[in-house]
């Protein structure tokens, strides 16, 4: 993205409301028998979009997955690994497009969901709202649309958990990150 | 920067002491009637430097400016933007020049600030603290000032916000940023 | 690290609890007279490790080390400084070796503990969790295993705090770092 694409974008994209709407659990599951989306459950969302959390990995190094203080909850940054291997590896702009990328954060986000569960002893529901996605892009210097990038998170939070799923949020293009990995997304949650 | 200018700014640098006399309300307002640093709202500060906050731009993304948890309060990376426009896009090393870089950053940190306010329900009296400020510079990997670009958001947040303005902060050197802006500022706030 | 390696590296390393185990504090301080790991003080794990905490620098810039919200102690992005010097300056991969590297993270995790002692009143005991460990390395882009190089970091957190020094964490790679760093690490703690 140049510049003035970058700034036009900026100009014209779809308000946060649009953006919401059209990611919405109702648009997204499609009717429901008698339940409106505020009765739908993040577990029933994700059955809704054919999705499965995947089971929590290992930490690749010496630390802990989720930490809680008090009603927030920390997930260590997740990396797009699906089955022990990462999905597109590479840098946006050499070995990555941004659609690849796109697609890796949504894959992060689905990691962080599963560590957020299990660290709210199972149940998503317990979540009452995300405070910040933190989102690293590992880039050429010449790409600017990492908040194209991070939306396949951000997007693939508000299906799930609704309303909880909405978020602040920094996106940021990055050098290199562990294991290659083309994007890597952390949060911090409040929880019940 | 190089690493011996590095360490010698480190040694010499004036004392956070200073500086924050030198950024205070009281030496940027000039006298106030009647009035110690302590009895100056925010918004007077605002006035006294004659600044106005911006209004709230749309998010670029599927996210929200602002989340609450408990009494904190979540602002999303803002760029240096004003009226719809990035101010000084690049990376510093290359198009943006160090100060040109603390003026974006001063810039991010009104953004943030009108941010702020908005989630307070319009007022900045409602702040207690910053908990931290978090500083993202776009830059060729020769350069290590991060601390000076930082900061002119970091003089704006206490030249407001008095004795609540002071922060924890991190600054680090980045590949590339929403937009190609030359900074991304996001900040943590303690709220009444 | 290649692709290839990462990904084996995900696969084939210890696991957190061996990685627990391996840098907890029995076995690094050796027996200790009718005193299990429980009982022992972050002081003595410290004494008995052979370090101390440096004393807490002044801040490089217009900002404190720490601040407090609430029970989180938000500790500002520290650096390898020993002594007022950068040890190891430069980019991994250029000037800095990744055990290098680690060993600078293990400085600027003793730079987050002298600060995390002062903001509770200098005492170490006061800390209940570590939340989360940031951490930046500055590092060319074919550089992955950033979380080899946190190690350093983590390790020293859980070798002196114990069970409180376990954190989540992010480590990305990142451009360039003030006073050409090659490493900088900030912390969120839980304290009492």
């Amino acid at each position: 993205m140049t510049e003035g694409n970058g700034v036009e974008y900026l100009r014209t994209g779809p308000s946060r409301r649009t953006l919401f709407h059209a990611a919405g659990a109702a648009l997204l599951l499609g009717p429901l028998r008698g339940a409106s989306a505020q009765d739908t459950t993040p577990e029933q969302r994700l059955r809704g979009l054919g999705l499965e959390l995947p089971p929590v990995s290992q930490p690749i190094a010496n630390f802990v997955q989720s930490s809680r203080a008090g009603n927030l909850v920390y997930v260590s940054g997740q990396l797009p690994v699906r089955d022990g291997k990462v999905l597109y590896p590479g840098r946006v702009g050499v070995e990555v497009t941004p659609d690849q990328a796109k697609e890796a954060a949504r894959l992060c986000a689905l990691n962080v969901l599963a560590v957020a569960r299990e660290a709210c002893g199972g149940s998503l529901a317990a979540i009452r709202g995300c405070a910040r996605l933190e989102g690293f892009v590992a880039c050429v210097p010449s790409f600017t649309a990492q908040p194209l990038v991070m939306n396949g998170a951000s997007d693939l939070f508000v299906a799930v958990l609704g309303d909880a799923g909405r978020h602040a949020r920094f996106a940021v293009g990055v050098a290199a990150l562990p294991l290659n990995a083309a994007v890597e997304v952390a949060a911090v949650f409040l929880v019940a």
